[in-house]
């Protein structure tokens, strides 16, 4: 068949909208028309050549929502309309880390997926016969898309596509974070580091699940407004307080040092930062942030030998399958919040100014509808 | 009273025994009479002066095993005749630490014990009526010394002193890692970096939890019979395999990675390496080992951000009085041994001989006897 997409040519170049023929679901395998997709720091990321793993030309995008429109042999745990959320991060529920109870990343496809291509080894995306490649597994700039049945979450159908498609990647990322991977508890202190899309998913999961003290840390005052809806209840700047004198600052806030810290902004200074602010004996910090390619995280062991603990989350520590039903419904009940965080809704055509509005930080998160 | 004690008058000098005056114990606080005294290298540490919190003149020793002989007003813990392990690490029970249940690091004496004096801020020993410190609130280089109730284990009176001692520091340190800390489980694969006194109760703990695979990494060759007799079942000399090859070497051995390393040396290549070689999705590694001043940890956070754990222990995360006696208990049923690795035992008497086997790398642990 025939879709529409916006494609990445070249790192660095503006995407173009094309014409794509797209291959139908081998088995295993499942076409979904992708209704509305969120556009991700990842995905300025790879299209701006610093990813060194990104791969050209490829179809963008990984945080959409859609419609189950065919399926391949031996699919069974979708059917044709089911609402879906595609799933960079699959759940295979087979492989060593899926059964280990331990992690979300799976590996079933991690191979193929890093390459750009089904799991067969083959894309299902060409123009004029040559193959354009797959992204993240997802490729949610293209209006139809095939991926493997495991990579596909399936929601209720009465949720809207243009809030819940940021679910696919930011909303789990921010509040799995806080349940799956630090497994925030009632009354604890947190600190986030960086109120943007992320750090914003992370105060409203730790308000959800009742800590007592959110410390929202930013350099940019405008935040605050908006974090201390999302659940924030004191705001630092670095630069009011001194930026050697942020963890002071938190410190001070909290009697010694918070429960649990998350660097949501990908700075290896700030991740110091939030490991050190920790509570001496158990201050536990969560590195979110996808640093630039060859930059290192440093600290003296001794922060480590007195009890804290220094640690990491992808998507949220999600099993994609599992959690993100679940994340819907609470969107549903009202009982996190999406529709402040997706300030811009545009046609996908216009894709490229998505981009230009998150470069110029006028978004927090721009969502494009087909 | 008078007592018998090994001095340190200055750092860098060898230590000198001396008649000490020692004022009984005040409110809270016990009189015990030491009968053996590992000699551990935290002790060389401070005595050499590189410890940069180390105060003179001191009474050194902080792995002992005694009687009480008195007991001062309001102590209901311990009685007359009781047998005890001196406790670097109290156990308060009341302070935000203790009550926390995430941590062995009780604060309630903390401030007074780093100023190498009693609660009330004063010291119980002097010399000619110039005071001389207690150090790191134990002072087992003293034939009598005074403590608060608080950091005494109550152990069986069957249990030999001059092998339990060492479970006043290096044996928990060790077991307590992998249980408390680490919280390793049957089946686990394990690496254990250092096999000297801390490496081999790591060793044997691992063992005892029912870990797989114990993985030993050391440079000397000499070390792979001992630990195999403690449970180690397979051995890595990063100068056989290359000393930027043990990570690979040990991802090899394990499908990818082990599920729990530890630092025993103090290394902060090796406390990288030690990461680095856990499982992507849930390695956690644990360091023990304590970093010359100034040090620093360095890694990607690439490393944490694939589910990675870093965190460190103190103490085996143990909580003195309530795991020291299990200890003891755990020796006497055969569970874990000690005896192999108290290499030498010394009178009192020739306790710079001690840190001379220690320096020479002749000693695993010497024990002296009053």
């Amino acid at each position: 068949m025939k879709t529409r997409a916006a494609v990445a040519w070249k790192a660095g170049e503006k995407l173009s909208i094309e014409e794509v023929d797209l291959a139908g679901p081998k088995a295993g395998e499942v076409l979904v028309e992708i209704k509305a997709t969120g556009v991700c720091h990842t995905d300025a990321y790879t299209l701006s050549g610093a990813d060194p793993e990104g791969l050209f030309p490829a179809i963008l995008g990984h945080e959409g929502a859609g419609i189950v429109r065919e399926i391949g042999a031996g699919v069974t745990s979708v059917a044709v309309g089911d609402h879906v959320i595609p799933l960079y991060t699959p759940e295979c529920r087979q492989c060593k880390s899926c059964l280990s109870g331990k992690t979300n990343l799976c590996t079933a496809i991690r191979a193929t997926q890093g390459k750009g291509v089904m799991p067969d080894g083959s894309s299902r995306f060409s123009i004029g016969g040559k193959p354009v490649l797959h992204y993240m597994g997802c490729s949610t700039f293209a209006n139809h898309t095939v991926l493997p049945e495991i990579a596909l979450a399936k929601i209720r159908p009465d949720a809207p596509f243009d809030k819940v498609c940021y679910i696919g990647c930011g909303v789990t990322t921010g509040v799995g974070a806080v349940i799956n991977t630090a497994k925030v508890e009632p009354g604890s202190t947190v600190a986030v580091f960086g109120l943007g899309g992320i750090g914003l998913n992370v105060v409203q999961a730790a308000r959800m699940v009742g800590a007592d003290k959110i410390i929202g840390i930013d350099l940019n005052p405008a935040r605050e407004t908006m974090a201390r809806k999302f659940g924030m209840t004191d705001f630092v700047n670095p630069d009011v307080v001194g930026r050697d004198k942020v963890v002071q600052a938190i410190q001070d806030l909290t009697d010694g040092g918070v429960d649990y810290s998350f660097e949501c902004i990908g700075n290896v200074q700030v991740m110091r930062q939030a490991l050190e602010c920790g509570h001496r004996g158990w201050g536990m910090s969560v590195i979110i942030g996808v640093a630039a390619s060859g930059q290192e995280i440093q600290t003296r062991p001794f922060q480590l030998v007195t009890g804290r603990v220094w640690t990491g989350s992808a998507f949220g520590g999600a099993k994609g399958r599992r959690d993100v039903p679940k994340i819907v419904d609470w969107y549903m009940q009202g009982k996190i919040a999406i529709d402040p965080l997706i300030t811009h809704v545009l046609p996908h055509a216009q894709v490229n100014d998505a981009f230009d509005l998150m470069h110029k930080g006028e978004s927090i998160r721009t969502v494009l509808t087909y």
